[in-house]
């Protein structure tokens, strides 16, 4: 769990700018990159065996898909940013996998960080993994920590020809990739809702300090979820309003459609924060209730055979002249005034609304 | 209740954008087409038997509104996109009812999402129907989860040709329908407040564990509502700055009109979160205060009536010399000392004001 | 108290904009006109008998202040209307006295709805009245839902012809008019503050459960007053950037300063809020702390007490043979043992700073 | 302290505005009125023995500073409004001693608005003064409650002709003015600090009621403070940004220096505010605390005595026939189960980590 | 601790703006001043020796950085001031350690203040260093308090002139300076974010009242280390959007990287505080829960032993005629009655789930 809460790279510190080094840990064994290059008839997919062979040179009339599974191998990483002419700093973001979602444009590029969630059921946790994307003028790579199935319904898409992902190009390749990975988003959550109304029932029916701790997990997990959240928002915010000629003006409405998601995501995760604090102050009040139930019937108990007690021990006293004990209907006496003050205790309580 | 917290739509997640899919619940069996068709003088009204009819073309001089009930048919929603020029992610969106209040501008339409609220006396719960209406140079599209009254007040005016809605065109009808969707929050916010005035008195008179779980209800409820108004102040506050050529001049006073509304009813709703977060805080206090007065009463017991048990049992020691059991006025002398010792004990509790 | 939280016209909801009812309840049995009628030289007052009369023509040169109590008769509101030229939706917002404070700017006039505050003593509430205002070239209006004092100052200092308020024209008599309404909110938030003042004398004193529902109550009168007085911020502020040219250069400065007095206004409501939070958390710890003492006082007693009881009902105990209770000074011993017991439970005690 | 939470000035509701009270209470017998008139070269300082005097004339090439003590003679204030050329609103302001803290820019002067803050020991509550500040053309003049030493330290400077206060202007010398008052926030902040620190010792060494109420005091004069601090940052940084003629481009970087340390006190108050409220939380966590130790050491007590007193209480018992009570080791064999009937206890209570 | 939280220096309050005084304690006995000039092809090393040395005058087509560590001796702090053309109050805020992160565009120079942090690990506190940096035409200059090993990086990477360092203007070796220090920002929330995570056991685990006061003072430290990071994060995005003339544009690219780390540390920074509260909140409802279990043994064993006790203390009584004495089985069906009720009594309680 360590790593994940604060996944900060003292590794790095005092390393120069643009040093390229991996952050994070390593996912997969070895690099694996796939090659699609398409345009409205035709598509062709090859998968690099090594990560040592040349990157085709793709056609100018065609949009090419590299995607990179895996990356913790710097070399790798260093030929892709040099073939494809990134800056020293930009391959090192991709490297850094404790990165911040963000949005960059260069000059004959734009450079997108974006998290994957996943939402681990046996952890109950949610995992994250870092895409970073590369959008240049006839191709679109994409960098993933391990190889993952998000992407598969864009290769889909690709491979079936069907709809309009063949006919345009590199822009809405890239949007299809964020709207993938947003669309991730949408899974955790309504696995974080299930989990909520879960405990909601829980709370009402039987809470117990299990629930508590299930409450302060899920109110955690939502904290990080946010601090992923909200910088998502103001990628997709500023590459919605982007005017880089790299973004044509067909895929606007796209991006803001995946603008409208985000939004949706953050205001979920706003909800569930409020309603998981609403929970945690419902147990805390559910807590206290017990705790005056169970006082109350301490009390009662104590109240009425106190003094019983006491009366009890007074005729169970030596004294050589106690004239009550020597009474013929003392002891019928006794139980009944033990009685009648029993009642009164009860007629007591039962106006004090404790029985 | 699972549906309506978190209605993410897992069904749609990897689908192509624009890919059409109806998300929610069916709500109506049939969708049923009505269509109105009015200038100052003349109105007629249809309803279209089969959804397969073909809409009837607006007159250039007259004003249609074509009102849709039901949206779970796919294939009608796609020949309205066809038939009204819309593009497949607007199509897209007025499916998915889980989506957010939004306005857009389009080329030739303006395109809004609504969502009209109603309180479900039984459940104490409100429930949202999204409306979505399209906005085109004579006409107007609405299409409802289900058929409602909310649009009847419309509907009326229409054809008793009273007031200003016949003499004015297809901006002013989209405000008359959204003011009748705003006026359906006035509705649920009035009935919201009985229940919050109920449940004040409640809370002064008999504060039960039951009282906590509907004050956390309603908080619950007010998280949602809350959820549906903020983007809805959003939605009118651009349709009223909106520089469409659609929306004449004179209709602007109208739209500013519903945003004063619109700000009343996030005022509202803000102002009752503060509200039932004081109630808690009032709850937590009372049965503290109460918990208080259960130990107080334990402990005046207990303090009083254990020391006297005490002596009553040093007495009903048998050791074999033990003077004051032989004393002539032993046991009355024991009943003074006793009594001494209560009436202190209260005094005590009366300096402390606990008595 | 209902319609004083949540006043919503549910009476309105599906009536055409701009249909003219009252919403709210009446406070006087008939409205009534008063008009003043004023320049630097002479001023002529009159009361018109009957609503149906004719408004007096304003002459050119002269300022007229039409001042109208009691809304309730729609028809007089509707040819007020007619006469001052008002957009229909204008006249709505005058009858609706569950209106939000704002300031239009029409064409060829400026509308203010403003919140009157008078601090009930009895019921310990803040009551308001709804008070629209109609700055036209040569007049002003102002419609109040009874008959008051608030403006009793204005009209003085227009009698006594002193001052610069004949002078100036009617931009000067509407700020008049607006500054009189904001000092009702320090007449108001001064016995606010000195309500508040005694609840913390009291919570320090003697605090009750009494004092939690005084304080609770205080706050949901902050609550209340909040939602006047951050919609009369923004109405002053774009009042006093206002652009009209009904609104003299001159006049400027003056609604400067009442906009000053009404940040003052809002910053004293947030503080006011600020302390009555503050004053809940201390009553919740004051209750806390005496829980604590009532518990030390019970647990001080039982740990001395009942241990010592156990030791006498061992020496009650009936076993044939107890060697203790046959020795001569087996009593004696008996209580020398108790009372070290006792005295070692009382230094306990002191260590752990109980007593 | 009524007068300093909620000093609003009913005296002055409906009066005329610009007419000119006093409002606030006095605090010197007499206005004084000191003038010291400098340039580079010579200074010379002259006291007005009577308010009735003529102001000096200020010489065209030197700058004149006027300071008034006491602003409660509302006709000297009148005569310097009349001789400083100030609007009838301008003069309102300096005699009304409730002032918002402004800054205000006229056609040829500058009016400030400041609170000087003082920390008084012995009632540990922090008090303020207002300085009302004019710069004009070639003079200063400045109004205080009372004769103070906060100007001292400049008046020092200007008498000692060294530093450049003597060869700069007016604004300059305004300037210093506005830095003493910022410094005097200082040191009314390190007093609070320390205190912060002391009840934070308080707290960790030996929490009492009495603890509670000096948080609560401390936090509540934070919200008083806060009250002044933040309008003080907004005047500040108008002045910075101020393009009037009489603030040269020189003085500019001095005023931002002054703004830097505003915000530094803005920073710490806001960091205190945090830092209290941490503290009650603290406090009450400290109070659960304890009473969780008072209810353990009832419970073990309780718990373990109990049972041994029932035990006691069956071989007191008067029954014909009780076999127990005649074996021959009977009593020994009674200990021995109670003690291991309490050493279960212990053990108990060990393994739950009580003990 | 004290001068750390809230250091204020009353030593200043009342000198002219400008005096140079140390604020802040001495941390070095002497000011060691070291000279780095360097270009592309050759790098020149020098300490002077003592502060009176002339400063060394850079080579027009060198970059010299200037280090001064050490900044209590106002002397050379002066003579620095005079030598770089610096205003008084520059200077003036190098003295002040207790000054606010800031950055300062001047005619010649640009001035940067920061804050480098360290957490002691013995004392679990947050210590911080004030740096200061001009940045001129082809010189830096850095002043800190101590020597320190933040810089030896940068200093490394100079020596090996490798990588662009030695290449690029004074411009690049300022990011290099300000990329240590927030990279000294990482190490420090690393281990803080160890220090939650193992609270966060220890809440789990064994929570006792030390790990409340381990919370509180983590809680602390965070108030302390955002008051420091908020402005720091202002002051990166000045500097980033600065168009000074010594920014070169190939920079602007590092600093919007040291911008990225910003904002993390900042989001890191918020969600600590976040978890921290969530923390306190969980310990809080421990308590309760703790306390809840506690009474819940106490009631179950007063509330089965008080009754049976009274039914022994019953039999204990000395009448002459109690019947029940007399039977032969009384003993026997005693008991019998006296484990019914006990047994009732467990029924009772697991019934309430509290067994």
């Amino acid at each position: 769990m360590k790593s994940r809460l604060v996944r900060i790279s003292s590794r790095k510190i005092g390393a120069a700018p643009g040093s390229l080094v991996h952050v994070g840990e390593q996912k997969v064994e070895k690099t694996r990159i796939s090659v699609i290059e398409y345009d409205a008839e035709s598509l062709s997919e090859q998968i690099l065996e090594s990560a040592d062979e040349h990157f085709p040179c793709p056609a100018p009339t065609k949009t090419q898909w590299l995607n990179i599974d895996g990356i913790h191998q710097v070399e790798v990483l260093e030929r892709c940013g040099h073939c494809f002419g990134l800056h020293a700093l930009v391959t090192e973001d991709i490297l850094n996998t404790a990165h911040r979602p963000k949005f960059e444009e260069h000059e004959d590029f734009c450079f997108l960080v974006l998290k994957m969630l996943f939402f681990a059921d046996e952890s109950r946790q949610i995992e994250t993994e870092q895409v970073s994307i590369i959008l240049r003028d006839n191709m679109v790579a994409s960098f993933q920590e391990k190889e993952g199935d998000v992407f598969d319904g864009v290769r889909q898409r690709l491979r079936s020809g069907r709809g309009r992902i063949r006919k345009l190009g590199p822009d809405y390749l890239t949007y299809a990739l964020v709207d993938s990975v947003v669309d991730s988003y949408f899974l955790v959550l309504e696995k974080v809702g299930d989990q909520i109304e879960e405990l909601e029932e829980e709370l009402v029916d039987r809470p117990t300090p299990e629930t508590l701790h299930k409450i302060h997990n899920l109110k955690k997990e939502m904290i990080m979820l946010r601090k992923s959240v909200w910088p998502l928002r103001e990628v997709i915010s500023s590459l919605q309003r982007s005017e880089s000629p790299l973004i044509t003006t067909g895929t606007d409405i796209f991006f803001r459609d995946v603008y409208d998601h985000t939004i949706q995501v953050v205001d979920t995760v706003e909800t569930f924060r409020d309603m998981l604090s609403g929970m945690l102050d419902l147990y805390l009040s559910s807590i206290s209730n017990r705790m005056n139930e169970v006082m109350k019937v301490l009390t009662i108990m104590a109240t009425i055979f106190i003094p019983l007690t006491f009366f009890a021990g007074i005729y169970g006293m030596n004294f050589a002249y106690i004239p009550e004990l020597q009474w013929r209907w003392g002891y019928g006496a006794f139980w009944v005034v033990i009685l009648i003050l029993a009642g009164a205790m009860v007629c007591f309580f039962k106006k004090k609304k404790w029985l």
